[in-house]
């Protein structure tokens, strides 16, 4: 399985901020969640949510952050999607503020029946692409 | 119609601030919609949402801001409920941090059917102990 | 003054959702927030936060919402900016989902020092470009 | 070292949920910030921020998701503190909705000097109250 990188910038707005002058811990999952659904986005030529009755769980989420990122700075979100079985995706994340790297942390994600709530096997089109992506 | 003020505490923290160090405007909206559902449960008896088919949505929000609030204040906020029509209530808030009358502002929800999505009369319950408050 | 509006699409994301299933009531204020800072570098041609000793800080914010959004939604958003005195320019919101206008608000921002926390003139490049605009 | 687990409990509030109708992953993170600010006041007598010009950063963070929860719901979270250095507390964190186990994770804060941004040692009375915690 060969994979691919996907990168998109976002500026760091005040409401990602807190007291400290800084982006919150917890504010860096926007990035995360915006990351995965601009990927999914971009790799199936639709938006999120999924069709019909399939819908992608977080199951996990961790990050570590390295340095700290302020309002108005600019920001290079790299993802590098990974299937890891037939019923989830783990989401890497690594971003950068220009040269510097800040933050590296995954979410994982499921594919599960959303009226039974239980997991199921990703939609087949999600699979082929990240197989090849 | 007499009117019954209820008030509960909450602390500011360090996600409800942003890198101006003070309360974010938005912030405010949290002890809003906490009072509400805090203001429910108390002449209900029992949690938000209200049961059956029957939402309460916000139509509309607005919020003065005398006065920062910072990391660690204990807010107090007071809510005056008001019936404006078989179908909504204005609740009206007041946020002091001591003697500071630091936020006033409202919300007004609507009661709708949520599978329909339009406007329904409040339940009877709702707007007996409304109009007893 | 002539008035010149801005605009700029943004997408509902799942965060901004609540367990309703539409966009939370105060998340609409990201959009407002967004639009603010958009609006200044455009004007400005560099970002927010101004610089030097001088902040905007929000004094007042109102919303009304027509119609719900949803996840994945793309929004349009409208700013008229207007200087309503020498030290405050209030953001007037128009938000459409397609050819639907779905909310309408403003937010009141007021230009302070800083350090001592007090009322001053905004800086007068910015009430220079919003009379021209 | 004996270790001393400190519980709170908190609703859940309809701005932690999301368009699945249960919270949002990093909405999570909500509870893991009030807890570790609850548990500092307790052993501390006093709120964060510590004083001084020592603050406590967030430099890890990581949570998993076993069962999801609903607008309404009273959680129970279960903080266990733990000195992994003398510079740095590692949060543990278990959250129960009634008996069911429904997330586990932790954060890991680190006591720096706020003006050079640098780690210190942690303040001697934290480090003494955790050891005996």
């Amino acid at each position: 399985m060969m994979k691919k990188s996907f990168t998109f910038k976002d500026r760091v707005r005040i409401y990602d901020t807190d007291a400290q002058g800084v982006v919150h811990y917890a504010g860096y999952y926007r990035f995360f969640t915006d990351g995965t659904e601009n990927l999914l986005k971009s790799l199936l030529g639709k938006g999120y949510p999924l069709k019909g009755n399939t819908w992608l769980v977080v199951v996990e989420s961790k990050a570590k952050y390295m340095r700290p990122s302020r309002m108005g700075d600019l920001l290079s979100v790299r993802i590098d999607p990974e299937l890891i079985s037939e019923k989830a995706i783990r989401f890497n994340f690594n971003i950068y503020n220009g040269a510097k790297h800040i933050c590296t942390g995954y979410i994982i994600q499921v594919s599960i029946d959303k009226n039974r709530w239980v997991a199921v096997d990703l939609p087949r089109e999600i699979r082929r692409k990240l197989d090849r992506a």
